[in-house]
């Protein structure tokens, strides 16, 4: 019997844990919150994690241990990987952390990225503004998540709101000039690495945000098979740079025909939630194998796949299980402003197909804004296959 | 915030609680047994099914009921239906509990049978062998599960070790001798009736038992459209006849062209396990999609699945987690002879992959014997749709 430790207790934990079950495996979840939605299918550690007698309790009580939240402090993956394995490895999950250092490698490993200034003073930042141009992006190196802890500018004139907004933040968590790239899409690869470096990729997948936070994938993305392989090709010396094991997104953006590599999420990804229903094997299942060394399973899709977040609060049920290939995912979250309670994928075998079950999906639902993007870009997509 | 009560907590509750989950549930599980598997997922009360301070406790803590065992007292169910809702209704789960009040109304609605009798005494057991001939089953009434209180006659001269085996059981469950039937195959249909009366069916399956107990399962049977229909028609008279709610199986007998019915199984059944990855919709989340009345899911097939039921002892996972369209299912149970500890779907496009990928498995596993039929049945399937 082979228990699997997940720091973290939101849906992704949920979620490993209820692919993870068919595996004949038992969960046990650490979360500092008590209502953490994973706790609903999985026992839980409360504790921060920060808490030696928490992590201790934790590590006594299970096998091999990943993560759900790439937050938690590295001190504390490492406090843990000196007792029991832990997948990714305390310094993948350092450096994804850091986005000084993960951009940093993107370039050492010859990834394309947007131009980059590490800020620590004012006058670094007015110094970078000069250097990188407007408009740019103001963000936290550490700790943020959904596009929190950032500060667009559009001029220099916006340089004093920005450091207003992050200054303080430049001595704790340090802060990073970013140029705003006018990108036409946005792309992730979501892919996973064994711990025999056996590496596999699910089909490239493209985003739309809203606010910073996801509102829509679509999977496949219709890129031409140039461009698949090229962020095939990124994801995968990165992975290997850093010895990563388990699931893991590459987040790119996509200008003028070119990539730039936006982020690393060590973990699975809200990008990848469609392979649950879209793919042989679902990244949470993969994440699962490769932490415990059994073989990957197939990436391959099954059709083609839709998936729309759900912000804020769960919108009605029914129109998304009236839909033949509709699928509903309930987190089991109370509601709260800008908090991801849930998704819906959406399966069908054509492009065609699919593009008429999101527009009546979208249109049940009173959506059509979120489900427009995603229209468009399946009226553009090629022939199916 | 919807919590649905499962009497019995094995593996089909299991499974009804992880894909249940999504649907934003939550369950409680009822079992006389503290390590009921299902319990590794979802909470549980300790009882016997027939103590009403444990059914109070647990009815108190429920929105709706229903089984993951059918040979729940039917009192028991109906002590809870007059406290909350509860699908499938207790006047159907008596009807299939009883072998001859489910063969009658088979009789009556015109779905054929097997010639049966019912039983009272030795001297009943004589006649109904003069009546029905040779070879024949002696069968107990209620109570029985994987060909469990069953004895089978080859001539007359059976007749006193029959006896001898149920003899005692005519007073306690009551007995049944049916004929036996020298069927080609054997196949199921299982299906989903709403609580508005909508009816769905997957695919016919072929099924294959060892030992009274199921061994593999391959969907859809290669069997032609009208006997598919014929079928379907029956399930669905069945379902109406009795307002069934949920997911059932009929079990048939083929034999020289004609389906003969052997028994309805009222709860979700192992031979959909292979709806899981096999269809659009499994038979667990269909199954609570009709007692809690909410649309049903699409039930067509995406592609061709095998399951292979693995009973005593799991073997080694390997073997079909190395095939692109394997799929494990470890239900966390102990090992123990003639217990069904797990399963394994296999999943492809055409019967051709499907058969040489079971011949794999088979073949790694040592299993040659199980997978055979399967082999082939697929070899005599028509072409590829
Ligand atoms: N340099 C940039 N140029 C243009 N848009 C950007 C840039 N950086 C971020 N964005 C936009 O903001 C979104 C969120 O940014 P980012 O990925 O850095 O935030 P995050 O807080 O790490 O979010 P998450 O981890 O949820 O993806 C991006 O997906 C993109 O839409
Ligand atoms: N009348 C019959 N003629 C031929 N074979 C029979 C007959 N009845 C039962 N069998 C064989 O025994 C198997 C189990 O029988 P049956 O379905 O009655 O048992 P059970 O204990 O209710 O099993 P389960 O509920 O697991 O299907 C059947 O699937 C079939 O292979």
């Amino acid at each position: 019997m082979t228990t699997v430790g997940i720091l973290g207790g939101g849906q992704l934990a949920r979620m490993l844990a209820l692919s993870g079950a068919p595996l004949g495996l038992r969960f046990l979840v650490m979360d500092t919150a008590g209502d953490a939605c994973a706790a609903q299918f999985a026992p839980m550690v409360v504790g921060d994690y920060t808490d030696t007698a928490a992590l201790a309790e934790f590590a006594s009580k299970i096998d091999v241990a990943t993560f759900d939240f790439e937050n938690v402090p590295s001190q504390s993956a490492q406090w843990l990987a000196d007792r029991v394995p832990v997948f990714p490895s305390p310094r993948a999950l350092a450096i994804a952390q850091d986005r000084l250092a993960e951009k940093t490698l993107f370039r050492e490993l010859g990834i394309p990225v947007p131009d980059f200034v590490a800020i620590d003073t004012r006058e670094d930042l007015d110094a970078a503004i000069a250097a990188i141009g407007t408009p740019c992006i103001l963000k936290t190196r550490r700790l943020g998540y959904d596009g929190k802890g950032q500060f667009r500018l559009k001029s220099a004139a916006d340089t004093d709101a920005a450091w207003q907004a992050l200054g303080a933040q430049a001595a704790k968590v340090g802060l990073i000039l970013e140029a705003f790239v006018p990108f036409e899409r946005e792309l992730s690869v979501v892919a996973v690495r064994g711990r025999d470096g056996e590496f596999r990729s699910w089909p490239l997948t493209e985003n739309w945000h809203v606010d910073g936070v996801l509102s829509a994938s679509l999977a496949p993305a219709s890129v031409d098979a140039a461009m698949a392989e090229t962020a095939f090709a990124y994801a995968r010396k990165l992975a290997e740079a850093i010895d990563y094991v388990g699931v893991f997104a590459l987040e790119l953006f996509c200008r003028a025909g070119e990539l730039l590599a936006n982020e690393l999420a060590p973990r699975v990804h809200n990008s990848g939630h469609w392979t649950i229903e879209g793919s042989e094997t679902s990244q949470f299942q993969n994440h699962l194998r490769a932490v415990l060394g059994l073989p990957l399973g197939d990436t391959r899709m099954v059709g083609r796949a839709c998936m729309l977040n759900w912000v804020g609060a769960m919108p009605d049920a029914n129109a998304v299980l009236q839909e033949a290939g509709g699928h509903w995912h309930d987190y089991g979250k109370s509601p709260r402003e800008g908090r991801k309670v849930g998704h819906a994928t959406l399966r069908a075998e054509s492009a065609q197909d699919l593009s008429a079950a999101v527009q009546k999906v979208g249109q049940a639902l009173g959506r059509g804004e979120q489900v427009a993007p995603v229209i468009a870009a399946l009226r553009d997509s090629p022939a199916d296959r």
